[in-house]
């Protein structure tokens, strides 16, 4: 299992967003990634950034920076895969800057929680913007409903962590020869998040949240796992970016 | 039944707190007031704004001014009631600026559901400042816990608007002579929350939240009643404020 980190560019928003009630009024540019894992059982992705023409629309406020080569079909250009080649497409959730590459990837299987998926296309009044990119379904596609914790392939699995939204899910991956990784999504924006305990700004469910926050440092432990959070610019920038990899 | 608004002084919040999201960095100061309703069956108060010292000490970041005369005993004096004369104390809800004054009310028996005085002594991460003065609790004080909607006194009733904390309580009044009056504590910092529909940033439940203020508007539609609205500066000035009266 090869496991690659797919830069798709950044966006800006308050402090207080990424930590509630914390530094109101101090903007953070954050970076926006997905994680491509092609694995033995099939090639699977994790989170499709944003669609720039989307965000420029309707949330120009973000401030997208994205270059075209900040984009999924450019990112998976770089390991010599094409879009269509793509298995199965997870997002953590279906915000807009999670979501906004799934077009591209037209023979994926997407995989859901009936709940994400319904709160999405129904969304409670404060969700509108952030369920604002509903692109990534139709009608029809191939979806694959998941409930629980679910295990993908081997050494490949979801874990829930709703609290963000309804059916937030982080990824736990166990390549060979590398300490297992865990993609917290945006149930963990940043290290200060799981620091300190203190969830974001966007929320369904405050307590869950942290229900959330606690679940992710509990898999952390169980399995020795470094924790990537999804929104924090430092730490990405020493990360390992597509076409490098973690695992073998 | 003759209803008075005291004066208890003014704390300054973003207003992204009174608008989740909103206008992000943009200081708004607010008023604080409680309500004293002086009913044939008893002496009723509705909230009791907030302890300076204790603001001074927690929460200075909230910039309180409040004057001698903005205190409960003060506000009572104008009237001419001793606090230790009043029966029942009620507060929407145990966040420090409802229940500062409690102290006082030497003889009133606290009004409260379970749940409510259950969280404040036992709050969620995120609301540890917002029940940070329990100075209104003592155990072996006398207590009589409400369930669900609640008739204190003839034309005199709480209504349950949980979400901003989680037994949040408004009140209903109907004096003679005049149109019922609503007092939505938190449930509905603002006549713009009512009219946008978007509740504040800090709550407990961000659903149950935005039903709160649907049952308001509802109540007030039942009863042609006028909401009153906690922490508005505006209409706050324009309201009539003890020893003037609502009422007969």
């Amino acid at each position: 299992m090869k496991i690659y980190l797919l830069d798709l560019g950044s966006l800006v928003i308050d402090r207080s967003d990424v930590l509630w009630h914390i530094d109101v009024g101090t903007a953070v540019r954050f970076p926006v990634y997905g994680v491509y894992v092609d694995h033995p059982e099939g090639k699977f992705i994790f989170d499709t950034g944003y669609d720039l023409d989307h965000v420029n629309k309707v949330l120009p406020f973000e401030l997208p920076e994205q270059t075209p080569e900040q984009t999924i079909p450019a990112q998976l250009a770089k390991i010599g895969v094409r879009p269509e080649e793509i298995n199965y497409v997870i997002n953590s959730h279906f915000h807009f800057d999670h979501v906004g590459g799934n077009r591209f990837l037209t023979n994926a299987t997407l995989l859901t929680s009936k709940l994400e998926l319904r709160s999405s296309l129904v969304p409670e009044p404060f969700e509108r913007l952030g369920y604002s990119d509903l692109s990534f379904y139709t009608r029809g596609m191939k979806v694959e409903y998941l409930e629980g914790d679910v295990e993908l392939a081997k050494g490949l699995s979801l874990f829930q962590t709703a609290g963000h939204t309804i059916g937030h899910l982080s990824m736990l991956a166990e390549p060979e020869g590398r300490r297992p990784m865990i993609f917290a999504g945006d149930a963990a924006y940043t290290y200060e998040t799981l620091d300190r305990m203190i969830i974001g700004g966007f929320h369904l469910d405050p307590i869950d949240s942290i229900s959330a926050l606690k679940r992710i440092k509990a898999v952390a432990k169980q399995h020795d796992a470094e924790i990537f959070p999804s929104h924090e610019m430092e730490p990405w920038l020493k990360w390992k970016h597509a076409p490098e990899f973690y695992g073998a």
